[in-house]
């Protein structure tokens, strides 16, 4: 991928395990719709267990990294997030993929010789549905 | 706390382990600057090996669910994040905790019976310097 405004990617694919699900639940955000089934069919948008938001943004870093490293981009670190949304929920068996523009390409103020390039991501599932949309700003070293 | 505009709240403590950083940064954000020291050394602002992004933002939820059970505080879910800056590094070692600031409370529309609370959460060092801001939006039964 260009670190050019337009420029578009596809990362590689992640499959979502009800094991994984489940243990990052117990650390990060043991709520009982990510812990319970019993909850989460009771829960009036979840309908089963579902996958902590932030379970689905750390999934979608690993995709991001690994997408970097194949095409040889090295970032030096992320600014910060503009946006994000939990469309539809990730469920334990769903695969996840992420789709990445580049909208846009500036200097980083302050710091010299960086530029800050912001990706628009959508997350999606494996029938094509739109879990998740980000934008998200990364530090570069400028060429 | 109560979930009336103005209202604050502060988390418990959680501390950074240098292992739980290696051990997210394996699976979930694999740069050099969170894995190696070597590498983090070289890097222009991070100095040391420093935790990702992300895995601030997994112990800030933990330590949000954290206080919502001890206030019995039960939402429903995120509906997103309105921003996230990552202004400081965190590193293995330091101990970080939440302040939380209720902005706005609405009507969660298009979900009938349901509002929405926005939430400021600045997420601060054993130091006092904040090395995270996020405004999120969070979902709860209108009672």
């Amino acid at each position: 991928m260009d670190l050019v405004v337009g420029a578009t990617a596809r990362s590689g694919e992640y499959a979502v395990t009800r094991e994984e699900v489940l243990e990052f639940a117990r650390k990060y955000d043991p709520q009982p719709f990510h812990l319970s089934d019993t909850a989460a069919e009771a829960h009036p948008f979840f309908g089963r267990l579902a996958a902590s938001g932030w379970h689905t943004c750390a999934i979608v870093m690993r995709l991001t990294v690994d997408s970097w490293a194949t095409d040889d981009i090295r970032p030096l670190g992320g600014a910060g997030i503009d946006e994000i949304r939990w469309l539809k929920p990730v469920y334990p068996g769903d695969t996840i993929h992420a789709d990445y523009e580049v909208t846009s390409v500036a200097d980083a103020k302050p710091r010299p010789g960086m530029r800050l390039v912001r990706f628009k991501t959508t997350t999606l599932n494996q029938d094509g549905v739109a879990v998740m949309t980000q934008f998200s700003n990364v530090i570069f070293q400028a060429e």
